[in-house]
């Protein structure tokens, strides 16, 4: 059947204990994680699945990373992630990030990394056509 | 007596299990566990205590974080991160930090966060004389 | 309206790189935030928020860990986590937890832990009966 | 020359931000990170390193693990975790740890792991005897 393509992934996360700190709000490292995950389930979105691409040798590291913290979130607060994909060069695909509070849709933080894919020893490779079309579309 | 004031910080890490992933190299969200603590000793190199200032009411936030992620750091190897401090603003504090591999000097990552000084309610302020004099050195 | 009390929380989990490690599994460490995530569900299934007790000064820390890891969980796979109340005393509370591959049933590791009610200054406290009453049922 | 066995092995930790929590205080998970670190310096102490092992195609991940978290450890603390050998069986290592504050050596956490030797497929292979000979010291 037809796969439905889409540029934008949200997902909701829950902040638990394990991502605050003494400060009272979401560390600044934990929001990787869910960059990660949007990462990840835009692809899936669009029927891409990054743990073939490892199975087929291929890797997508990140090698830029960019984030403006501009609110705290708290813990017990739901947050949802907003993935899109802004560009596509040979060997690199940059996504973009927008988080923000739930409950009162306040961004909390927005974000920017860049992919490089390569094979396990490093060398680079042109990013999939499977990818490029979520682009395209 | 008199301090000797330093603007660089050169702090070593072993890489563990827990900093690793799936890949088999540093997660990229670990780094920033490094960053945090690059800033906390270069301000104690210099006699500043950033614990202290939390319990003068103050804080200091990222608010802004760049990676450039260069090369892998794999289990076992040891990493040096240096922190020096860039700028300083009414408010902010500008870090600049170099991630390298302590056996071959390869630079592993580099990156820049920009840190904020608030009270416990968020309202903006100044920089402490003693972090001031830092960069002044 | 009434409140339809359960003694089992169900939580899926999608294992991610950042849950992963160099040997390719989840590191032993990162199980303990989903335990950390099925208590709070557990509670809020029965219309109890952690949340709340922490604004009325009740805090609930965990004193005691057992996990026993029987299998690996891999990248990208689908966990579930399994949480039960198993034994209310006057301060504390005893959680079971049954971690197992959501295709094909696999346990992959069981846990338990005991939480003890305190206040800020730790001073044990009674068990609330808003939790008491999750058990009895 | 002669290496010095040693059953015991001392590690210092700082207490950073990343390690703490929204109570004020070290999350539960984050001493795992610690109970790591002791299993290989202790190791390494004894001129064994356990990335050689991995290069030789052996694991020793951890199948079983006790806490008992006894105070709170808090952030910018000085933190000591003493690792030792307990016992060894065919396969498997039992640790124990303790991990006290350094400035008043108050217990904090005591704890156990057992560690299984395998192959990269999950067999279980004997102790190497490098290891062995730290206990029979």
């Amino acid at each position: 059947g037809m796969i439905k393509m889409s540029n934008l992934n949200r997902l909701e996360f829950r902040v638990r204990y394990s991502m605050t700190d003494h400060f009272g709000v979401v560390y600044y490292a934990r929001y990787l994680d869910w960059l990660e995950a949007g990462r990840t389930e835009i692809l899936r979105d669009n029927d891409v699945s990054y743990a073939d691409f490892e199975k087929m040798g291929m890797f997508a590291p990140v090698v830029k990373l960019d984030v403006e913290y501009k609110k705290f979130a708290r813990y017990d607060e739901l947050v949802i992630v907003e993935t899109k994909i802004e560009k596509i060069g040979n060997s690199s695909v940059e996504f973009s990030y927008r988080i923000y509070r739930k409950s009162d849709q306040t961004v909390i933080a927005i974000a920017k990394t860049v992919n490089v894919f390569i094979t396990k020893e490093g060398e680079k490779v042109n990013v999939p056509d499977t990818v490029r079309k979520i682009l395209d579309n």
